[in-house]
């Protein structure tokens, strides 16, 4: 692999002329594209996994955690996992093209919204390298070009990934420029990457709430906001007791570290007696440590004292915070103070009080009688997750494929003018 | 009209607050509260007239040009007119509420895709009262709540049209505090207004290149670029003579101050002879200045050298760059080069080359044999127009009152977990 030292701006440079010709790529192009990737990786696993020791030894090294470290590395397997699901993303549909909106003026010009390529997709995150090839695949897959700055711990694998991934679009015609990486640079990368409005479309920042807060406060081209999920369940009056330990122990324990687990659950005054101490229990077989206030730890030993702190905070581990409100207002009064507008579920048999919760809790999905953990582009069907978008510009709430387009209106006239 | 002295920061809480209920209103119950805003325009027109009255002696006194003191003079009749528009968004289809996806899970959640409001909507523009209430009025309508912040120089007129439609609010049970205005706080206003992410939910900045410019990039809150027209129209070899000169003389001399009117024509060399002539005369018959390049001057008299600065100048004026190329593939590269995205048209009657166009050009509206002056939201059908947006996320050309709602999911369970 030779690396010739050019600057970001080259590169994305060379990436936006790459969209031009992969934006107007037939679907079983782009699919075969993808296929070529998948075999190209299982092809090179050795390599990388022998690029991606070097990081682990360097993270090891620097003292980087247990976790980090898990995600970091690659093994055959993990590579065989990660081939597998640009052969999945291969499969859907392509979203270019559609159109989405017809129509014909009265003075003959037809009209049409049909979906493009945003151009020249941008994405920002943390050390792990499946992202390299997820978000690769998905923007190759939806037209797009991509420029990639990962996380510098990640460096080696991903350039071992990211020259595999080059090398296979190459081998069938597609312009490698298509697919960017910027991670050598380091700091200088993440900075021009942020500013590069004009030459990059969109910016999905991927990661800890930290760094989609910094790319959201500092970038100059349009970002769409994932992730930072502070999620709250509510428990009603009618709530009945198996859907509530049901829902609250799947939505917090299934998988603790994710941004759809639960972190915050309210419970109403008038159910905290028969509610909290049967959930608190389930809770408590199942290792959640609950963070509750005064009225919670009247109903229930072993609860450690919830501070303010707590119902701002994302736990991301088995710790839930837990509070006795008076009533709904008391509820979404609280939902509106903490939360990250991700997805909010009320357990209730009382249909009023659910189509309140509905259409007055102001979250990218906003449920009644199911567990949080649903908010998730496969779980709602869209075969592949470009991430969870937490703004209202664009798109809200799980990211597929058709998120990753833009639109563009086309008119058919024969010499029409405007009198 | 008493002025309680709050900060930008107050404002905004009062609108995000408002938001609340304006977002839940029912369709009539808006469309009333805009024709009850219309009646009391019409009723405080005299108020109205004298307040924008301090503005242009202000203005007068200030020097500020002929033009600007037209766009911000209000009399009565133009304060009927700003009526009778609230009036036409009374009578537009409610946007929020729209199902936009539906589907059942394998597990039998419910899921629904609707339209909601964005809930704060910020404007930042120049000084043109007619803005103020045509926002406020597309805001409502929407289910949003608006806070202004339009030029100092209308800061009168904007305040009392200000007063008049909150009182219409208030009358009608609808919280006032949904219409806020910053002008008075000066620079301070604006600056606040484009670090308020958190209370403000998209900005849309209207007005110049450079205001549009600024507000791109110093908000965080998430902006709606509109605007700015480096228009092309492209005659390409087989461009019909009359097709030719009607829309070009239609798409430059019409209405020159627009964003959507033609600012360059790109003559195929094969066709130069043959069009430029007369082409070139019928814009001088319709008084406009032709900036060509040597070959045009070679071809028409009465022709301005072409500088490399012209084809990069909105020039909104009766002046017009023309230039000839080799090819398509040189029309192209010049609007991949010089565009601002809005609109470009061919002008052709080879179906291979109009559908190339159409997919090549990277502009929100890509014409073939069409004025460019249709790039319009009451042309596209809209019934009103919140601006054109020249980006590509979320909204794409003319934006209508559906690009002023976001979406929610809607999860409708019955006890289920993700296993």
């Amino acid at each position: 692999m030779t690396i010739t030292v050019t600057t970001a701006r080259e590169r994305m440079e060379l990436a936006k002329d790459a969209a031009r010709s992969v934006g107007l790529l037939e679907d079983a192009t782009k699919a075969d594209a993808l296929r070529a990737i998948a075999t190209a990786l299982e092809a090179n696993a050795a390599e990388i996994v022998a690029a991606n020791a070097d990081d682990v030894a360097r993270g090891r090294d620097g003292g980087i955690s247990d976790g980090l470290l898990d995600r970091l590395r690659l093994d055959e397997t993990r590579v065989r996992a990660l081939a597998s699901a640009v052969r999945d993303v291969a499969e859907l549909p392509d979203p270019v093209g559609r159109v989405l909106d017809e129509r014909i003026l009265p003075n003959g010009v037809g009209l049409q919204k049909v979906a493009v390529p945003f151009g020249v997709v941008g994405s920002i995150y943390e050390a792990r390298p499946n992202v390299t090839v997820d978000i690769a695949a998905l923007a190759l897959r939806s037209g797009n070009a991509v420029v990639l700055r990962g996380g510098t711990a990640a460096q080696s694998s991903n350039a071992a990934l990211v020259a595999v991934m080059r090398g296979a679009l190459q081998e069938r015609g597609i312009d490698p420029e298509a697919i960017q990486t910027l991670d050598d640079l380091g700091r200088d990368g993440a900075d021009a990457l942020m500013q590069a409005r004009g030459l990059v479309d969109v910016l999905v920042p991927r990661g800890s709430a930290e760094l989609i807060e910094t790319v959201v406060t500092r970038s100059s081209v349009p970002v769409i906001e994932t992730g930072a999920g502070i999620v709250h369940i509510v428990l009603d009056s009618t709530a009945p007791l198996e859907w509530a330990q049901q829902i609250v122990v799947n939505a917090k324990a299934q998988r603790p570290s994710v941004c759809n687990a639960v972190e915050t659950v309210l419970v109403l005054a008038d159910a905290a007696e028969r509610l909290v101490p049967p959930v608190g229990t389930a809770l408590h077989d199942a290792g959640v440590t609950i963070h509750g206030d005064d009225a919670v730890r009247a109903l229930l030993p072993g609860v450690v004292p919830a501070t303010d702190e707590d119902w701002a905070t994302e736990h991301m581990s088995l710790d839930l915070s837990m509070r006795v409100v008076a009533d709904l207002d008391e509820a979404l009064a609280h939902i509106r103070r903490y939360s990250t507008h991700h997805t909010e579920s009320i357990i209730t048999t009382d249909d009023a009080n659910a189509e309140r919760f509905l259409a007055e809790v102001d979250s990218a999905v906003v449920m009644a009688n199911a567990s949080t953990r649903f908010t998730d582009g496969g779980e709602f069907g869209f075969g592949a997750e470009v991430g969870i978008s937490t703004q209202k510009l664009h798109a809200r709430g799980p990211m597929g494929l058709p998120e990753l387009t833009s639109t563009k209106w086309l008119a058919r006239g024969s010499g029409q003018i405007r009198p």
